[in-house]
């Protein structure tokens, strides 16, 4: 019979897990692997919460094993390095993001796109290569290869910054892949959460012109004024959405819900090109006319490679990016994924790890 | 009251058009424009039948206007030519295509995109400035702004030549604009029909490997010996499509029928691209997770601007391209759109207009 959770590895770990497609969370006795030669263990002092780790505690996409503990937002201070460990040493600070494993030698890993690596191991709710099931950062420490592990720029805010390692990239990367940073250009973000938000900041930083499109009229005022955001429109406005026909290059859609592609699609220039970078659980519906008679394209991203990782958040350090939070201790985790659901947070729920995590 | 067809211009025409939406054509007296200081008439030798001609004639797409005289695969010979006309003088071989105006000020037309102008003026079923309605190439003459006419290669053949116009180039501009054309890549092509074949043969050029996919599995032995395709995949069969999952790097979707993507989109690497030129008249569903977890795109095109038009003939004239056709008497069209609703012909068919248009 195989080992506990608790007893499968020498390193005892506690974090919070979710045991069943309820999706509460509740205290959660473990373990980590002894930190290898090229290991690094991290004390994780603050995790992001991100939707995915919401779709994957009420088990929506349908793949999750139980008990499952998320969180793929860390930031923490490295407390061991392995014998072959150059890139880190203890104390330093470090990120970890989606990805804590890849093959290392497939044409993706060779390209530092270990997130398209078909032996990715996400840093939750995955495999080991030991066949065991591995844990996020809704947890105490974390033991990671230091190919998966980034430097943590000394003046990004380790709360507010640990957004970026999911939120960031997987709004940084689809910018600079399909080539929609050209300084002046018009970019529609469409939905304002987690990824939204951070994408407007971003783009501004691109020196994009940047509109909002979002069904929430309320979040107007501060997507101009805290976001600096150019313009808004709200989806649901007939008239507004257009007026606005034909007037972006670039749409990046953060929308997680089935949502209909053809009022975006119709946003867009000749030429235009449309990012999707959320995962409804169910088809959409695809229009060909829109495509082919302006030549626009519809494509996929999904977060980004180590390198990339680093690159954004060198590039958010230097830009002073981070992410808009609220801060909530480990006890509040339950209420905030039920105030996520409903989208009641500006902009993304940050767990205070060190210092409340408790049984 | 306006003017019949037969009286709105100076120059007599004839021509075949359908009535109405059983598709039928049949003799139909119509006028051309005079020359003017830009234009070139052409004398018709031959016109292709294009998949889009038979939407029109049939009103698939809920916008026809009859009579409907249709063809922009036209190849024939300059008759006339106006005063400011440089590029071309009478008994030139030339080429008309899917289009015969554009507004020349926009910034589509300033970068040599007119067929994207929002003021295009396709080859029939549009109208003409003067508010008249224009008709295409199943006729004996046809005057044309020297920007839309093309020099047609004297390598050539006229007839097996004519297809290029539209099927030739709304599959090379896709893959010039895409980056499909990396020799050594694996390009599937979807669909196996005017369009498809005329892609293998482009493709072969570049000195992409070649994959068809179809739905009929007796194309397999000219798909790989007459057209020069590297292998065949039948998409019916669920074990052949499996052992090619993951192995292409774009895919050209030609299919214009309602299908699914989901098994194209399975079919391509990561980073995969795949490029849909038909206009099935419903929308398509779009699966995302592959579409993100691959960074995949799925982008549309239609046909291609005056400039890559003649650079698409210049490059089939060096390698020999032009499509397998069936030539056929313009009394024989209603025959040949019956038989094209059921994609019997190899693989195109074109009119014989100068030696077989009669009342």
């Amino acid at each position: 019979m195989s080992k506990s959770s608790e007893e499968e590895h020498p390193q005892k770990a506690l974090g919070w897990a979710a045991r069943d497609s309820s999706g509460t969370l509740s205290p959660f006795h473990f373990s980590r692997r002894e930190n290898g030669d090229d290991d690094v263990t991290v004390k994780i002092f603050y995790c992001g919460v991100c939707h995915s780790d919401l779709h994957t505690v009420r088990n929506d996409w349908g793949f999750t094993r139980y008990p499952v503990v998320p969180g793929h937002e860390i930031v923490g201070v490295a407390t061991k390095v392995g014998n072959n460990v150059t890139k880190f040493k203890a104390s330093d600070r470090v990120g970890v993001g989606v990805m804590v494993g890849s093959c290392k030698t497939c044409e993706c890993c060779q390209q530092d796109l270990e997130n398209y690596c078909p032996r990715v191991i996400f840093t939750y709710n995955s495999h080991n290569p030991d066949g065991t099931i591995n844990y996020g950062g809704y947890s105490d420490m974390i033991v990671v290869d230091q190919r998966y592990v980034v430097r943590f720029p000394d003046n990004l805010p380790m709360d507010a910054g640990a957004p970026l390692l999911c939120a960031g990239i997987t709004v940084y990367s689809p910018m600079k892949y399909y080539g929609m940073t050209d300084a002046g250009k018009h970019l529609g973000v469409a939905g304002l959460g987690g990824l939204g938000h951070v994408a407007v900041k971003i783009a501004k930083a691109f020196g994009l012109k940047v509109t909002v499109i979002s069904s929430s009229p309320s979040k107007e005022s501060e997507a101009i004024n805290r976001l600096g955001a150019d313009s808004f429109l709200v989806s649901s406005d007939p008239s507004k959405m257009k007026s606005a026909i034909g007037t972006m290059d670039y749409i990046i859609d953060t929308v997680s819900a089935v949502h209909p592609l053809l009022p975006l699609l119709t946003l867009l220039k000749v030429n235009g090109k449309l990012v999707t970078v959320g995962l409804p659980n169910k088809s959409l519906e695809l229009p060909i006319f829109p495509l082919v008679l302006g030549r626009k394209l519809i494509g996929g991203s999904d977060a980004g490679g180590m390198k990339e990782t680093q690159e954004m958040l060198d590039f958010c350090a230097k830009h002073n990016i981070s992410a808009d939070i609220e801060l909530i201790r480990m006890d509040n985790i339950n209420t905030a994924m039920e105030r996520l659901a409903k989208s009641d947070v500006r902009y993304r729920f940050v767990i205070d790890v060190a210092n409340s995590l408790s049984q």
